[in-house]
């Protein structure tokens, strides 16, 4: 989301939200993380690609974002906005929605 | 909403309100956004037009304002108030309900 | 409420709460502004005629009140209490019940 | 209640209550106050009889009181204790249930 | 409960806890203060008979007790633990369920 | 459960928790207390058997707890998990869950 | 999970989130513990497989973990998400959510 092309947009999430596309297809198991579909709450893989500036603290300064744009998350989808940018879908999450991240 | 015509008014919101001008039409997809029907939550876009002074900290200042009058912003329904000011419709909403900042 | 007639009663809100006179009639559309009947929360027009000393933050200040005598603003009705002062219905507000002051 | 006969009692009211005994009959619209029977949350006057030290803050100090014995009140019913201290029926109330003081 | 005889046990009260023994029969009504039945949260009189070391506070300090053993309360029934100690029935509360001090 | 037999293990609870062995039969009566079956929340008596290191407070300390292993203790049952240590029953609850400290 | 083989994945939690791989078969009873099913809030026995950096405090700093990585631990359920990582099913919780450690 940082190099886009003409007539693309860019989107600046604010505060501790995170933005994130979907990991699908072949990826969702090799990676050795298995989701299954009779899980209470279904957690979801997914990319970041845009992180706001942190949660305010109560001193008035932010707190550092604890994911990094090109991370792989684990992350739930309660309270998560869908939207589709520059034909992409994407979920908007708060810091508090990411579970994990995962490595290779 | 700084340059008015006679007969018209200004809305100096509280807090940290922030009145938002919808983005409609063309626009809706032209900028590489989309918000689809389907979405739990529906998002939508918007122009700022007016803001207030920020929200009070503990220790009794204000918080900055994390968007700028005339930014285009991606926000939530929730909680907003809808009024017509000088012939336009506008919502008043809070800090909290602005999701992104979109920039083309 | 701060010149009164003779029988008449003087009200002096507590904490932050503000005395606010409906704004009605042609006053209603003239400045400016229109209230939709199809709003969720149909908020209202007012005009402040008195105030508390403010909200008490934890550090035992007060918080300085937002509005003033004579401001006409925009509220929500939620939480409000109705009662009529020397012949005058008034409702009385918390300061986070006022969304905007409005000028002319 | 700080002078009392014989036979009779003192009510020392903890943290930020307020003891408050009704204002009835003619003094309710004498005064210039009139509180109709059709508002949603019907508030009450009262003269305030006894108060408490006042509301523990954070730091371990008191508030202070807003209100004097004697003052005459607008307060909400809501939360307080009816009881007949002396013969008298009182409402024990918190500080937060007190919306004004009334002067002629 | 400070002197016990043999084979009684002594019980004491963690955090702001208050251990209170009910006041009966002719007491009820000939100290001038007398609880309708009809009242919503009916409150009941009670004596003093052991109390917690305090509510801790942000700052780790205990808060001080507003009551005294022996001393004659108005308190709500609400939350309130019904035991049977030394073949007295007395009621454990905490701090915000005691109303007032009634003073003969 | 500071010393244990072979095969049998230690409970070490985390935060405020504490681990508490049921008082059950004669001695239910015996120590001059009696709990009401009537009692709408009906308290129980118990041993305390293990301690966490404390309840995290806001300045990042640990409050002291307020009894030790070996106190006999009035606690609620409301939000403690039942578990079976070395064939003994045990139950797990929170510093707030127990009401008063019991001496013979 | 700190050694992993070709293929595999590492799984970093975030905030005070601990990752736990259940104990079944033999070892449910075998150390001396064992979980009625008749209990209102079933704990579960787990080993901490990873652990988060903890939890920010107001301060800005991270509360220190309560357990590490290898231990055996009594958990609740509550809030878990489960997923399966290099073929092992593991839970993911919150601090709050492990009651105990247990020592053989």
């Amino acid at each position: 989301m940082t190099a886009k092309a003409k007539g693309q947009i860019n989107i600046k999430p604010l505060d501790d939200r995170i933005v994130i596309e979907p990991v699908e297809g072949e990826d969702k198991t090799a990676g050795g993380i298995f989701l299954p579909d009779t899980a209470k709450e279904k957690p979801q893989q997914g990319k970041v690609v845009a992180l706001g500036p942190g949660r305010m603290l109560d001193n008035g300064e932010r707190s550092d974002m604890p994911v990094s744009v090109g991370d792989r998350v684990l992350h739930s989808k309660y309270g998560g906005t869908e939207v589709k940018v520059n034909g992409q879908d994407v979920m908007i999450l708060q810091e508090n929605d990411v579970l994990a991240i995962i490595e290779d």
